[in-house]
């Protein structure tokens, strides 16, 4: 066993409270080198008398490492706990003073979960789970009320520039939520609606106030109400790092140098501000000089931004916020946030764009989850620019699902494109193949998938500007195979929770192969997704052990023998699901 | 070089703020496997043009790993990183995406350290850094009152019993600073001094009133203010994790049962409460009946406790807050207690009860420091109970200083022993000489060593209730070669600040060695510690650069060749302790 692959530590993703009542224990040891893992665990005041061992199970392995996980409910709350780990004839204990070649005789020097404190516990919104996001860029989604049009807005379906507007609007996403409720998607997350000069709006000017291009508050309301009733939940975008230049402070600042009362509103090194070299004289955003940092730490500014989280749940409903920028606002600024936000709606969603590991975010006092760049980039490695083969991308995965807790893991933010990167299909090369197979992982995984606008009528876009041309709403033009795609693919999830949250395992992910193969298992079903992730037609087989199987695309059912082969024939980049029958 | 011991994680201990500019990035990699390790550093948003390469410094190693560290201030607060391992040929990078061969070319898969947010730097109470502590259980310390003492008061020096009495007070504290002045000590840590029935007085019945036992408000203020003028800080108790079973609200809850308006102040399992099976129906500190776990989530239980934190700083003047079973109260409940203390007292200590890793709360939102036991126990491995090495000690204490941020080992409460442990000389089976060599090492170690009242004059104690005898206070029957040898080894630790805080480094700590040598170094001092953990007189060489030594128990001076050898002759459980004299 090689000891210094193995590795645990108190809390984290490694000891973590799921519930009131159960605590998840993780241990990470080198790939393949470990065959039985257990824990031992008992009560922290009364060991010898409460000791048990539970045996781990794999939960996911990397390029590297092997994760294994066990649930424990421990009686009164409180564990003490080492973990014993087998292969052939060799034992180990490992315990937090190291490791052992006898069972720990020490129960002092074990590792402790010293009490499943309730109101640490980190809960999640239950809705999440079963949710399918859609992401809307709203100048861009629909126009319409030409009334709030800006003076220079471009006709519709022109070219995206940095600084062109189309007159995209609220009315016009109410215009359209037929096409959100018969696409089927259950929540929409829009970029910012507050009064802003971009067409992006990333650079607030007011945050009580809806941009007038948009709307106003009675349209957003009217818009929450119409989306409520169709069962779609609402986020908006709080863009809480930075402002925009025109927000009253800041101009206030710039008006009044050193003496304006806002001065500590943001981070000036110097009066009166200035840019420098290209680099402003104060905390900004990169280095936009339109969007100076806020001082989420001054207790005005701090007061003002929950004022806001507070007032956009309480007026218009919303369900939950997505954070911009969210790893450079402190963590003082999120707790406080996350209190106030669950204190008024208890399952808002609290959704931080974070691109890399985020688990200091996902411990329960900050957010519910981040928006899953690292899953973006693999499922981009492997299905869309086919630099990896299925190991990596397992591996990739793998890793990925080890990092957080799994209440996190189960509201993650999926997203294969966004506002801020090219489009899926463009990213694809325009071949619609890769592109499905794609979302097929996307909506077959764990964590809530989200579509970019258009992405679903076949919108393409490069980088930013690009990626944030109108909606096409010509229904000529409007891709209606992959309309009809998507809306399946949304079906089946919705079908089958066992797609949305039942237990993932990869069944097949070999170096050199394009060939993916994996299972998805709750108490209800047992489906298995076999990939073709390549330009060749190929036979694929799997060994199962169940006899009685339904293709889901096809609704044809198998007999096979027992310890039978699930085969099947996929086209270049196909896709099959079989779901076990009962017998 | 092996991969699977290669690790670090954003935040932690891995990568924090160390001040408002400076960042702490450390990486673990196998022992002894590789030579040079490099961060490459740049900012985040501009990155190809601020990459710099910062070589980094063994910080320390345990068992199997080495633990490098640099520091890095990032012009604009915010990084991108990644690490540079070489060994021989064999160069590689690591990612936040993994392993590579090549120099990282993508820097979107870096490691982030996204802004140092000023509000989340972890400030430690710069004091506590040069602090000497000094443990005082106040039943039995002294009896300054005798109007105050209990019906039942046994004569001082009696045989401490679970249940019986002495009659020390806060006068008897005020009567004997002048004990603590003479010893040097700079801090006092009081066990609980607020109303309760028992002698340790953990079961609180009353968190607004000293116990009657003990004085009064007047008498710990005066206390307080007498400990200031001697320069000496108070830091009390706060046992907030379960009242006592006479606290108010739980005799209301006994008395009303589910009609209390205490109810849920308490964790209730079944009213009426009662005892099953030697169980509590209600959730209590272990399993003892006299300790009911408080809801410390409850708005009132919170509000209550917290304004009981602020009172004493307030009214008393305390510097701090010692927390009882801090690890079982929520972190929540921590996070504000934190904000409240530090409000009134920016500098106060808040020290944790945590027996076991505390990286959970060492982050700079809720602790200042933890007392210290893992360092208790190495100590007592090696120097006292001699059942390790000086390797498996020096890896014990190399492992501990890799766990926390720098500013929490600076801060860290380092005892030998407490009211909860046999006291250190009877731990030594009565050989001073081991108990020397140990309290040697804690006051030439990183942290703020703390002495257990009467260690100094030899007072003896096995488990509780035996380590709480009165304090033994006629000059023929204390130890006064023991006391003069604290007031040595404290003066000395006062005089070179390179004891206290400057960066230790193990020098020789072999395999099947009892010969521990080591350097505290700062910009005043270097000074290299030289023990002798064995029964046998040894002679130890030391080959060193520097030419001329002072040594710092004879004051002799001594001039080596250039390249030369620190040699002494050690007795059985002898300590040599050398300063390089500036040429």
């Amino acid at each position: 066993m090689l000891l210094e692959a193995i590795y645990h530590r108190p809390k984290l993703n490694w000891c973590y409270a799921y519930d009131e009542h159960s605590v998840h224990l993780r241990i990470r040891t080198k790939k393949n080198d470990i065959t039985t893992v257990a824990t031992l665990a008992g009560d922290k005041y009364a060991w010898s008398q409460t000791m048990k061992k539970v045996p781990m199970n794999k939960l996911t392995s990397d390029e590297l490492f092997d994760y294994w996980e066990c649930e424990v409910v421990p009686p009164h709350r409180r564990l003490k706990y080492g973990f014993q780990l087998e292969h052939g004839e060799e034992k180990l204990w490992m315990t937090e003073y190291g490791f052992l070649h006898e069972p720990p005789s020490n129960p002092d020097r074990l590792f402790e979960y010293p009490y499943i404190n309730p109101v640490d516990v980190f809960k999640t919104p239950a809705w999440v789970k079963d949710a399918i996001f859609y992401q809307i860029f709203p100048e861009r989604f629909a126009n319409g009320d030409a009334s709030l049009d800006p003076v220079d807005v471009m006709p519709w379906g022109g070219k995206p520039e940095r600084d062109n507007f189309f007159g995209g609007d609220l009315q016009g996403v109410i215009h359209h939520l037929d096409h959100l409720s018969e696409l089927g998607v259950t929540a929409v997350y829009f970029t910012p609606i507050f009064s802003a000069t971009t067409n992006h709006k990333y650079d607030t000017e007011d945050y009580m106030k809806i941009d007038p291009q948009f709307g106003d508050m009675d349209k957003l309301k009217q818009l929450v109400s119409l989306c409520h009733e169709r069962g779609i939940r609402v986020l908006l975008d709080a863009v809480f790092n930075h402002s925009g230049k025109t927000f009253a402070p800041f101009i206030d600042l710039q008006e009044n140098g050193e003496h304006s009362r806002y001065k500590d509103w943001f981070y000036i090194h110097k009066f009166p501000i200035a840019i420098e070299n290209g680099i402003p004289t104060y905390d900004t955003f990169a280095f936009e000089p339109l969007m100076p940092k806020l001082n989420t730490a001054n207790e005005e500014v701090k007061a003002y931004l929950l004022q806001v989280a507070e007032y956009w749940i309480k007026e218009a409903n919303i369900d939950g916020w997505r954070l911009d920028v969210a790893n450079e606002v402190d963590h003082q600024f999120w707790r406080d946030f996350r209190q106030v936000v669950k204190k008024v709606k208890p399952d808002a969603y609290i959704l931080g764009e974070i691109w890399h590991e985020s688990s200091t975010w996902l411990q329960g006092d900050q957010f519910d989850a981040v928006m899953n760049y690292p899953f973006t980039h693999a499922v981009h490695d492997f299905f869309v620019d086919q630099i990896c083969d299925a190991q990596v991308f397992a591996n990739a995965i793998g890793r990925q699902l080890s990092r957080y807790p799994r209440q996190a893991n189960e509201v993650a933010f999926n997203l294969l494109d966004s506002h801020d990167t090219p489009r899926l299909l463009s990213k694809c090369g325009d071949d619609k193949r890769k592109m499905k197979l794609a979302a097929q992982f996307q909506f077959t995984f764990t964590g809530t998938p989200c579509i970019y606008y258009g992405d679903e009528v076949g919108l393409t876009g490069g980088e930013d500007p690009d990626c944030r041309k109108c909606m096409e709403w010509d229904p000529a033009k409007q891709d209606q195979e992959l309309f009809a795609f998507y809306q399946q693919l949304i079906q089946m999830r919705m079908t089958y929770s066992a797609l949305r949250s039942g237990k993932f395992t990869f069944l097949a992910a070999e170096a050199g192969s394009a060939k993916l193969v994996y299972a998805r298992e709750d108490s209800h079903n047992k489906i298995i997704i076999i990939m073709n992730n390549s330009d060749q037609a190929q036979t694929i087989e799997v060994a199962v052990k169940e006899e009685h199987w339904e293709n889901l695309h096809t609704n044809e059912t198998l007999c096979l023998d027992s310890g039978g082969v699930l085969q099947t024939e996929l086209q270049p980049y196909g896709c099959a699901m079989f779901r076990v029958l009962k017998s």
